[in-house]
């Protein structure tokens, strides 16, 4: 049995290590063969599904989360497959791989190794879909961009502004169709042997991942999606969890990616709910090493209280609802499409940059994650929310800025304050809030109104209080932090990108004095005393 | 019985004419004295209230809403006011008498001689109070200001900025209490002769309302209100209809009033919702003259639909869901607290200008009317939206531009035109409206998604068309008028006030290119062919 390290020598902790075999390539291998790996290390054990990549080469790719000794033997209908023994001594983690990215304190996201993983999102669905020479712009404008994530489809997409046809297909291609838009799958008229991946076109994929976690972004890879001429958005189930197996195997030891498992579920028509059960089902059971799963909504959101998503992936404009989302859902809340900076006629793509980054800033106070986007228009119709390529929008260098501020606050999980007013409005709808209930304060908040602070805070208690006002443009503010500590304050202009201190040293109840302007912030950080 | 003239001899259409008469002055001619009149005209009969001035003066004012002969006859408890007659021949409207301002085409305004009204309120809740100086320059700025209306408290106001004494009190004054702010009215020292009001008092509101008249301005009058440390939040439910009659026989007959119940009624802890019940049965069965009358809300919305209420005074900060509230409510809606354009603590007085003129527009558009207030700090604590004095804001001159707008409109009521999806979503919330209902087009809408213009219109069906896109920035738009008809087609900039033109003539389908900015507005009007 051969041994083959990647992407070098030598297995190491939270880096993929692939064994390659060579086996059978007649027939079709894809259906044919079956094969996996079972590691084990002491009294653990993992199960690792194989898949076939072509030219009688099979390959079976693990992810160590633990140091030491792993024993590993094979599992296979195909004799010479079956059986093979090695042992893998995994040394210490290289510098920068800390893992996959996991649920981390219910709400917020951690690299596996504890390392602080900010879940700062971006957009561009067919990128990888575009040939080398955009697709490695599109690597070089991701590794000047403060994003940690990027969402992208396996599968090329069909829509406005998306009519080329992509290098290569992800199965063997029988008849050529159209590439007219708008058209429907069904009379496009292209036909492919759904049972015949066409490696080339995974091993791309593949590349530009480890090219992004080389970049430290994170692949939120999108398995289905409703953007389609080629008939992949309508495959059979059996062909759809033969497909997801199939990209599972070969993927899951890839430490950057996450599942997807649509993006807009509701918008492919011949899926039901019945059917995302099944495939959610298939993913979850072929991963052998717990990547990051959800699913993406267009209008109805999915019940993501489902067991086997880890977090929610909504798409919703209301990045300040991430606050009743957690509480509903129980999971962080990662907001993937709260409209896009741009300027096309679409209206989920034409709100301005200044809007994009007022909804990041509700989204972090109120305990969520936000996803960026941008849909610009040109002539060449390469917008960077489809085909990736150039950032223009106003918003990067603002949500870099938020990162920047984010990066400096303590390594913890910011938890929204509840405001209990505000809170309850959000939730009920002020029509159904009574006044009484209104205006009585909370337990725990029997000095309010005197504390009252009616903006949206994350905080890490006692440490650290970053608020928001919005639109609103308070020239005075009461210091909302707990008695008998001390903070310095600092207003921060989320548009202008600077942070201007206004005190060394307060508490709670003292009156800070705030130059009034829109789209300001208050960082309070604990102080010595 | 003397007659005499007001403002200046002779009857006429739509002006106040006053009716004085002398009659006992002893005792308490307030609960002593009944006095009313009853004007006829052919078969109609209308009975006038009468009201004592002091001084053994008794008014009785009547406002015309016919030219020609009224026969008028009073009844009293004093023999010497009772069975009293005298004849007025009315003559026709002076320019500018439009008559009171009345519901028109279900969701709108009108004056009663059908003079089309734009209801653009602003908000100086005492500026009555506050001495000639300051009231003076009050009246002239809004003589330069677009404001159609102002919402005014009788009572004065004791509230935060809002310390001193008012020069006069509206009823006799017993002891005097303190002016301390924060206090409880109870603990604050007061005591009036309820059952006394102050003639001095009530004709300098007179005065005031008359000025604003002389300016083309609506007092909206708010009759009772929460922000009091004199006790007249508090009075019984007797002393309460007894003003309430009381300032209705005065005041009924100045064209330019309205009734507005309460300011913030859920704040009036000692009222019931009985209470308000039976308050604006006694304001609505004392108006001989039908005007417009309402209630305002701090949280709990009102039942509006109250049929002896005219119209919708809410306070809610989303403008745009006017559609909405007019279905609900089926009435004029008007905003009349939406969030002020200012920077104090407060957070309903905080908002930038910017996002004060984007709710104008969001209401005008969704068939709504808004109301401005101002809240910028200064030493001295003269804050427009209590104690009037000059606007510095950034709103006001984009209003200005919004009511040019309006009057060069077709004169007809602006109707939103309902895009069934964002009503939906709107209406019900985007979580519970389901994908298939979302998606497809309502009956008269097949052509949607193709004329799918997702940003509210306001229009005059077939000739004007009021599209606002907000933070929306759409490169191009389809142009969404009925087919067959031509339109000509400019951009408004709403924070820029200028006006571009984009089109000479487009009809339903045709595409219209925009360079993208927030805060536009596009208008349509029609053209020939």
């Amino acid at each position: 049995m051969q041994d083959i390290a990647f992407p070098e020598a030598g297995p190491t902790l939270w880096a993929p290590h692939e064994l390659t075999l060579r086996g059978p390539a007649s027939g079709n291998p894809f259906l044919d063969v079956t094969l996996s790996a079972t590691f084990t290390r002491g009294t653990r054990s993992i199960e690792v599904p194989g898949f076939y990549d072509g030219e009688g080469i099979y390959r079976i790719r693990f992810l160590p989360d633990q140091q030491g000794p792993w024993q590993c033997r094979t599992t296979s209908n195909a004799p010479g497959l079956d059986g093979l023994a090695a042992t893998l001594d995994v040394g210490p983690a290289k510098p920068g791989d800390h893992g996959p990215v996991r649920v981390a304190d219910t709400f917020d996201f951690r690299y596996a190794d504890g390392t602080r993983y900010l879940n700062i999102g971006t957009t561009a669905y067919a990128w990888n879909h575009q040939g080398d020479a955009l697709e490695e712009e599109t690597l070089a404008t991701l590794a000047e961009a403060p994003f940690t994530k990027i969402r992208m489809c396996v599968f090329p997409k069909h829509y406005r502004y998306n009519q080329n046809e992509p290098p290569h297909y992800p199965f063997a291609l029988i008849k050529q169709g159209s590439s007219t838009w708008p058209g429907k799958v069904e009379d496009a008229g292209w036909e492919f042997d759904l049972d015949r991946p066409n490696p080339a076109y995974f091993q791309h994929l593949e590349k530009r991942i480890r090219q992004l976690g080389d970049i430290g972004v994170e692949a939120d890879l999108i398995l289905l999606h409703p953007y389609d001429r080629w008939g992949f958005s309508r495959m059979s189930a059996e062909q759809d969890d033969r497909y997801l197996r199939y990209i599972v195997a070969r993927l899951a030891a890839f430490p950057n990616v996450w599942w997807s498992m649509a993006n807009e579920y509701d918008f492919m028509e011949n899926k039901s709910l019945a059917d995302w059960d099944r495939m959610i089902g298939v993913v979850a059971d072929a991963d052998p090493f717990g990547h990051l799963l959800s699913i993406h909504n267009a209008f109805p959101l999915y019940d993501w209280t489902d067991k086997r998503l880890t977090h929610v992936s909504i798409q919703r404009p209301e990045t300040e609802h991430s606050l009743l989302w957690r509480e509903r859902f129980g999971k962080p809340v990662s907001v993937d499409e709260c409209c896009y900076e741009g300027d096309i006629a679409e209206q989920w793509g034409n709100i301005s940059g200044r809007d994009l980054v007022h909804k990041f800033w509700l989204g972090v106070v109120n305990g969520g994650h936000v996803t960026h986007g941008e849909t610009y228009y040109n002539d060449a119709e390469i917008l960077w929310w489809a085909k990736g390529g150039k950032l223009i929008g106003d918003s990067v260098a603002r949500i870099a800025f938020l990162r920047e501020i984010l990066e400096a606050a303590p390594d913890a999980a910011l938890e929204p304050m509840l405001d209990n007013r505000n809170h309850r409005i959000m939730k009920y709808g002020a029509d159904n809030v009574t006044g009484p209930e209104m205006s009585k304060p909370a337990k725990g908040e029997e000095d309010w109104p005197k504390i009252r602070f009616p903006y949206p805070i994350a905080h890490v208690p006692g440490e650290y209080y970053l608020a928001y006002f919005g639109q609103r443009q308070p020239r005075e503010v009461v210091v909302p932090t707990p008695p008998d500590q001390f903070y310095s304050a600092a207003v921060l202009d989320t548009w202008d990108m600077t942070e201007t201190p206004v005190a060394e040293r307060v508490t709670r109840g003292d009156l800070l004095f705030i130059q009034p302007k829109p789209n300001l912030a208050l960082v309070l950080r604990r102080v010595e005393g």
